[in-house]
């Protein structure tokens, strides 16, 4: 498990070809938004900014495997895969929002140890890489002290996207550090965006359900480069057959008490 | 009833002003997040901003009313008041979003007259003029055609923001523009930003309550100098007095589809 100078300086030209391809469709009215079987949403940027990624690991890493949220799975031979989600935020993007991002992740024997995430029209880049300092733009990023979960900030992309059993869990959450007042309740939106944010110590939790490898792959390295700690609702590592609970948070010595709060005190 | 261009220049110099005192507190540490008695939040940029426009207004305005989110109301003398709220979307600037915004309106016997948001970070500028075209960074913004209220693109800051009695009524207009599918639901956060987006034909309807009238004043000659429209939850012009249900929708021609959807069909 070891990553080389020649897969950074690949996953950052594959952000670069992702983010020149998404640019000139930001704003445009003519972006083609459709509904997919799985309902969610894709762009002709979400499509062109997967072929180009996949165009330049056709070329140049031809027997790795590949992951793309578009266009499916791609069988490798050795043993490294790339996962690569072209928007995480359609919706934001089809809105006009400067804060999606383009998900790159290098995966080896299961599991990710390279990450980036790039938002092309603020110019913005995370790169993780395990066992290395995350950086935000080259600088050093690094995650938040968090002293206790009472005025912590959480975000999350949508409430509307748990599933009905997650959602007493995460309101249980929220009850815990918002302490019932809604102005200081989870700050909504954001997608891939609020992990980078994490990373950079601007917020203090993250918690989704329903993601996909694709969507948090390349998070993993972000956030645990960062001083982070990314786990599933029950603390475990998350791995491809989770289930898509994903926990954030900035401060691993809040694990404990974002866990209790999750599942209540006399359950855990 | 008449905008000056004098006006004009001065409520462009306010926002600058404004973009001064917040952009070197972007993304800080030390910003001095405290939560107010109404139990929003508020930092040294929303009272550093809205000081330095305070300070050109005592100047070149000494006989107008001033209403700031921060600093209280000043009366003035001349049936004229300038609406400030420093930075609309104080949680999305704390956590180091560039979607937040400063809100300027010009409000003449009782009515917006002028409003500008400005999202200092990305450098963007929308300006609304009643009788006028609305401009973002100088050139013509227009809100788009939306021929049917399924498949429409909502959005709003945060669900918890309704008052309780709120939630089924906004949640009746959320399930006709979604079908019920999460995918399509609201796009969250965002604060003012999402007006501009609306008057720029990125998205279509925009409802929120609890808002106050520096939270709306600035969006009316913006959204309505686009082509959309500015209305209560009854259809009504917004007023100073209204409870701060306010509905923005890109196509007028919908207007009623969302009252309809907002309140029953039978009870409308």
């Amino acid at each position: 498990m070891a990553v080389h100078s020649s897969d950074i300086a690949l996953a950052m030209r594959l952000a670069d070809a992702a983010g020149a391809a998404i640019r000139p469709w930001f704003r445009r009215a003519d972006i083609g938004l459709e509904i997919k079987d799985d309902r969610s949403p894709v762009t002709r940027a979400d499509r062109e900014a997967e072929a180009a990624m996949r165009r330049l690991l056709d070329a140049e890493r031809s027997g790795d495997g590949v992951v793309g949220e578009e266009y499916g799975t791609k069988e490798g031979v050795t043993g490294r895969q790339w996962v690569l989600d072209p928007i995480d935020g359609t919706r934001s993007f089809t809105v006009g929002r400067p804060i999606f991002g383009t998900l790159i992740a290098l995966v080896e024997d299961g599991w990710p140890i390279l990450g980036i995430i790039d938002q092309p029209i603020a110019g913005e880049r995370w790169l993780g890489v395990a066992g290395r300092p995350t950086t935000f733009n080259g600088q050093p990023a690094r995650t938040r002290a968090c002293p206790q979960l009472d005025g912590a900030i959480i975000a999350t992309t949508s409430p509307h996207l748990f599933a009905e059993g997650d959602v007493p869990h995460y309101m249980a959450l929220v009850a815990a550090i918002s302490g019932g007042n809604p102005r200081q309740g989870p700050v909504y939106g954001g997608d891939c965006y609020n992990y980078g944010l994490l990373a950079s110590g601007h917020l203090d939790i993250v918690a989704e359900s329903g993601l996909q490898l694709y969507d948090f792959a390349a998070l993993v390295p972000i956030v645990e480069g960062a001083g982070g700690r990314m786990c599933d609702w029950n603390g475990d590592p998350l791995t491809a057959a989770s289930p898509g609970h994903v926990l954030a948070i900035g401060d691993p010595a809040r694990t404990d008490d974002v866990l209790e709060a999750l599942h209540g005190v006399h359950e855990h």
